[in-house]
């Protein structure tokens, strides 16, 4: 049962020995440059240390897993592209033609791509954690059953749990057409936000979609209102395969301490999810960037957490989780490889 | 004269192609992702195409042009350090165990030190720009002669010129122990602004020390008030060797078509200044990072440009304008290596 996997992510966040910070952060201080003076790639590595329970984290090998899925929602005309589009990119990802592929080339990344439910079926190369033919359309019923919701949980914890075994750290992004409005339904519920301020415009819709898909949303979290009271019942009436099982890998993350990257606005829905299923969840998270999307400001805010970067994206798939794995690196190189102000016979400040 | 070089960058500036732009747009939009969901990142590389003028454009040679010099006004204790550390750091650099070093290497970045007026003389292994044993106190007397501000700014604009040789793009970062203050008196006379809203704690000073610097930079702008009317007479009057340096330098960049990151806010002061004399000079120029500096976001609101990236840095050196360099390489992957709608077979977008 998932309820077992939530209390192990409980359990190893009650257990996180905070003395590593003291030290990493003491680590920084020899260093030729003014205390803190490196800002928040200090604050990056002192937290990888955290995570990784280590004064000396490491990065070199890392993993981007990229959770695809449709969405019956889709039949709304919530998007500016074609449901056909999710497969077609995932296409793309095994084929290394997508703006993750080169992003995980850059930086070293291996990219992962898992197929939690694409209408298609699951395609050869892909990691299957296929559920069905994408979700119902839950502006008309539950987007998936609670049975298969807790699938999607399990599959993305027991994920977690391999991955572990050969990455020191990881990153979420997604695919799937039509899953900033499921991903704005989940926030809406979860944070009692108003409907305008979780919905935006996804990959490009004009004004008239994005009121249908106001309308949408409003509308369904009204059809659903009372099993939107928990997490899980939000989850399965109004989320996506890939955003349930985005959600049980990062709880796996939190169980097996291993550091995640956090996405732009569908991968923070997921984030906002484990929050609500964990307290203290977003303590383990690493937020790479403030997305584009109308909602992901208001979900960073809710979940009190600040991002590393700020550059307009709107694209999923990983990209900004990918960048800020990029910064991530090179702040370690930078803890490593600095001179002392010993080695480096440099003066200490005086005043 | 300077006022040659002045001229070369306004035909520079004037003759422009701006068809460049939308022909990096269009080839942005036949990429595998929605139009301009790449954000920041596809407005850097249609910046560097414009920049270079051409619709490719190349980042494999890169460097990093750290200008360092001493200031006279750091005996009126403006700073958490003594003045001794501006040679240490110097000799770090030159030894590869500085921030800079890391964050070149780690990005294929080319280090050149430059001296602009160290006091204890040119060290052995940097580019000889030197003026003199630091400039003179700025709290009591002029920091420059009008002559020896003239010579900083040629020699800046000569390394333009022959770095335009070698490099594809450059960056610009600094080292000087009490540059923040000159930085600060030199922002607050071109811009008006009032005094306390360009002086910050630099290194990391105490209120104490904070107050004094303010008060410092308040009289000497009153002491010069008459000779602060023109941009080099204020970079004469309350500059340093290594910003006059780096003025003609970003000059040199314009003229000759030189990409250039800039970094923090002594970087940025030099940048107000080079746009005090060249107007339209901001337009060449790639604004790295906000730093955790005050004064910095005032001037970047000043010169009314929106940078990279926000991470708190204060280290100097070029620390920010390095990982905007590196940005920029992985914009450029994307840019090059992204699979097209019809290679890749992805429908286009209906609605």
């Amino acid at each position: 049962m998932f309820s077992d996997a939530i209390r192990s992510a409980q359990l190893a966040l009650s257990h996180t020995d905070t003395h590593v910070a003291q030290r990493a952060a003491h680590r920084w201080d020899t260093k030729t440059k003014p205390p803190g003076s490196l800002g928040q790639l200090e604050a990056l590595v002192i937290k990888l240390a955290t995570l990784q329970q280590s004064p000396d984290p490491h990065l070199s090998r890392t993993a981007m897993f990229v959770f695809c899925a449709d969405h019956g929602v889709a039949n709304e005309g919530v998007s500016a592209y074609p449901q056909a589009v999710t497969g077609q990119m995932v296409a793309n990802f095994l084929a290394g033609g997508a703006a993750i592929n080169v992003l995980c080339q850059s930086h070293g990344i291996t990219p992962r791509i898992v197929d939690c439910g694409v209408a298609t079926g699951p395609s050869v190369g892909t990691i299957n954690c296929w559920i069905g033919s994408g979700t119902r359309n839950f502006a008309r019923e539950p987007a998936m059953t609670p049975g298969q919701c807790e699938s999607a949980l399990s599959n993305g914890f027991r994920l977690a749990e391999a991955a572990k075994r050969d990455f020191h750290a990881v990153a979420i992004g997604e695919m799937g057409i039509a899953n900033t409005t499921s991903a704005a339904a989940l926030f809406a519920a979860l944070s009692g936000l108003p409907v305008e301020d979780c919905v935006g415009r996804g990959t490009g819709i004009d004004d008239r979609t994005l009121a249908r898909k106001r309308a949408v949303v409003e509308a369904a979290l009204a059809l659903h209102r009372d099993a939107l009271q928990t997490p899980a019942g939000a989850l399965a009436c109004v989320g996506g395969f890939e955003i349930a099982t985005m959600t049980g890998f990062l709880v796996g993350c939190i169980a097996h301490r291993l550091p995640v990257f956090i996405d732009g606005f569908i991968a923070g829905a997921a984030a906002a999810c484990a929050n609500a299923m964990v307290p203290q969840a977003v303590t383990h998270f690493l937020f790479s960037h403030a997305s584009a999307e109308r909602g992901h400001r208001a979900l960073l805010q809710f979940l009190n957490v600040r991002p590393l970067l700020d550059l307009d994206l709107r694209l999923g798939e990983g990209t900004g989780a990918a960048l800020a794995i990029g910064l991530a690196q090179t702040a370690l190189s930078l803890y490593r490889d600095m001179a002392t102000f010993e080695s480096a016979g440099v003066s200490q400040r005086g005043a």
